[in-house]
């Protein structure tokens, strides 16, 4: 049983969150929100942002990251990279609004609010990592935050993850956490999400504790096997991010029974994050799951599951429930068409919502089909636009090459009104 | 002066249009409308279909085409490339509606349509060229198209193309033709194209005709040469189509004097109809110019220019007069890191409309440029959502790279609520 059938309401399934949403032991956490005026927006209108504080009771060598590829990444990005090369981590500031990307003398500033963070509490600037999010190109408000950290650091508590899901957020529809339970100890993931989301870890924000020991390099290696088999197979835009990264930190108190467990809850976690970054995506009003299946290589499967989810036009068509289908099979042909790919048009069936709509080399459409097609998509689809999804239903696309045995699933979302209006005035 | 100042509204501008836009010498067109039942849909609800045909007065040996990479091509497609072996070409039958993509018996179909059209005018199925445009998937009304026939040979005149270049649309805003003329003779264009446009020609049917003589082989290579600069430069939503092509005929009534001026008049009813194509396209608000310079292989500089294109972060911004210039940066590195291109970042310069927003490797942004390039982006916008654009601005983004000599321009357009509209119920 999910959250979503367990809950009646957003409300109702927030409090639950606060509640359940217990720390692991050996964390602290707190969090707090202040004003601040941007210097390249011309209004005199205050800004919010919200400041979030992680850290282990003691240092810890256990701890593993995964960033973003974009070339141009935000200063967190580059710092965190170095942060690996550290010995011992205490734990990580994070701020919502704006990302620290290619902003003059950002470097700088994220600087000079580590140092003061290690005064603070008495260690170094190196122990600590930084996350961004939100607006590039602006320059952090360094003075504001730096006033700040007394209060961030002297508030810590072994409490409730909630608070902190909450205030990273941006625009994500409500906040995100995910546990798993293995033996005395668990993992718990928050995560941040909602536009500018695809594979290779784009604005995400992902932050996993666990108190179960794992020394780095196992606690690093299932870090990227889960990455790559969650963050990195969902898209909503199609567009990676310059600021986006998965810390995950080991507090050790309980031993570890069975790694392999160990790799599994973590995958569990991040898959489950994952889906509910896409479900409460900018606008999104169906989850699409696109499953490519018995491909001839991994990265045409992967790479065709991406380019019918990131397709504009599936994507409207599903926003308005309309079983547009052959939008898809244009998708797919476009993909292996411009990669120099051949493959037998007739080893080729797709079907939606387990209805086959294209067979040997054909599409089978008939006035019957339509109609349960535009059933099935209506039946998947949030008919409120903000807030707590009201159930957790996928439309699920099938695309079945017939060429090999690799196979690929990425989660997807439509496209809305809902999106163009949150992304067209972002920055205000 | 362009047409979009010499006209007051759309009405006199298509009025001008129809009668500017006659035919070259030595070609004949007609078009017919019916309404037609698709087995496909279970509504009682009739659907309307343009039959469109334009012929030379005698077969001719001068022609050539280009089309879409798809690797589901339409069978128009699959026609179309057979022709290309055969000597002498008399013309080309269009439907708008659907498209004849993978339909079951598609190809028979049309066969069967040709076969009756070569029967109708003393001539063989071998000697004309098929085109569709319209929702993929769905099966031709054939008996419907084939009573049509006698009809449209019939009514076919030396008249204008404006009518054609009506007939042809799907959700085309308004018809588009371009005119170059050359000594005694001229170029003729008309397009049709709105939404799933993306270089290599998807979604467009272009149909060029000149009356201007050169041999078969040479009007090929300008025909390829042309396409490259001009349909292959824009992108509406990356999607590339399984249907579309350009066709070019010549009736070889007035000499050749200059090649090298008849290649630039073509690229010139190119170029111009490329443009008219993004600026009528489905929903289109802002017409964006993204201009990569100085880059240091053509590649990646047209690769850069069409990430930029086809950002939906960056298209929404644009809709919404927002100068989130950030998401430029963003989707500039997310397309160098994911192709492990390296470059230094502070060779980089960006400018939007002129206002430099990013060099040096950071950003350089203030309050006075935020109030700026809100006007800018303003002043480009189009407030008609539908109907003929009020001006013909663009919106100007130079990517300079400062790695070399390469550069590319890739005309693109904004996200807006009228694209998802269009594309949400494209075949209602």
């Amino acid at each position: 049983m999910t959250a979503m059938e367990l809950f009646a309401s957003l409300q109702e399934y927030q409090e639950a969150l606060g509640q359940r949403a217990e720390l692991p032991q050996g964390f602290q956490v707190s969090t707090t929100a202040f004003s601040f005026f941007p210097k390249e927006m011309p209004a005199k209108k205050a800004y919010p942002m919200n400041l979030s504080l992680i850290v282990l009771d003691q240092l810890t060598e256990s701890f593993g990251a995964v960033f973003t590829r974009n070339s141009f990444p935000g200063v967190p990005v580059i710092i965190g990279k170095k942060r690996l090369q550290e010995q011992r981590i205490k734990g990580v500031l994070i701020n919502n609004k704006i990302s620290n990307v290619c902003a003059p003398e950002g470097m700088k500033d994220a600087g000079h609010i580590l140092t003061a963070l290690g005064a603070e509490t008495g260690l170094k600037a190196e122990n600590f990592f930084c996350a961004s999010t939100g607006v590039i190109g602006w320059k952090l408000p360094a003075e504001e935050i730096i006033d700040k950290i007394p209060e961030l650091v002297s508030d810590l508590k072994h409490s409730s993850l909630f608070p902190l899901a909450q205030a990273i957020m941006t625009t994500d529809a409500y906040p995100k956490i995910r546990i798993e339970r293995l033996g005395e100890g668990k993992i718990v993931g928050i995560a941040k999400g909602a536009g500018m989301i695809e594979p290779n870890m784009a604005t995400l924000l992902v932050f996993l504790l666990t108190d179960i020991r794992i020394e780095r390099a196992g606690l690093q290696k299932a870090l990227n096997w889960a990455t790559n088999l969650s963050f990195n197979r969902i898209s909503i835009d199609g567009d990676q991010s310059t600021s986006d990264m998965a810390l995950i930190f080991s507090s050790g108190i309980f031993p570890l029974s069975n790694k392999l467990k160990f790799r599994e809850a973590l995958l569990s976690v991040c898959q489950k994050l994952a889906e509910d970054i896409v479900r409460n995506g900018e606008g999104v009003n169906h989850v699409v799951k696109v499953q490519v299946k018995n491909a001839h290589a991994q990265k045409i499967a992967e790479r065709i599951a991406k380019a019918v989810s990131n397709s504009n036009l599936i994507k409207t068509a599903l926003f308005g429930n309309d079983p547009n289908v052959g939008r898809i099979i244009c998708a797919v042909g476009d993909y292996l068409g411009n990669s120099n790919i051949r493959i037998k048009q007739n080893l080729l069936s797709v079907s939606l919502g387990k209805v086959p709509i294209f067979s040997s080399g054909s599409f089978c459409l008939d006035a019957e089909k339509e109609k349960l097609l535009v059933k099935y998509l209506t039946d998947s689809s949030f008919n409120n636009a903000k807030g707590y999804p009201p159930h957790d239903k996928t439309v699920d696309l099938i695309i079945d090459m017939g060429t090999g045995k690799k196979e690929a699933t990425v989660v997807g979302a439509d496209l809305s009104y809902d999106y163009v209006k949150e992304n067209s005035s972002y920055r205000s």
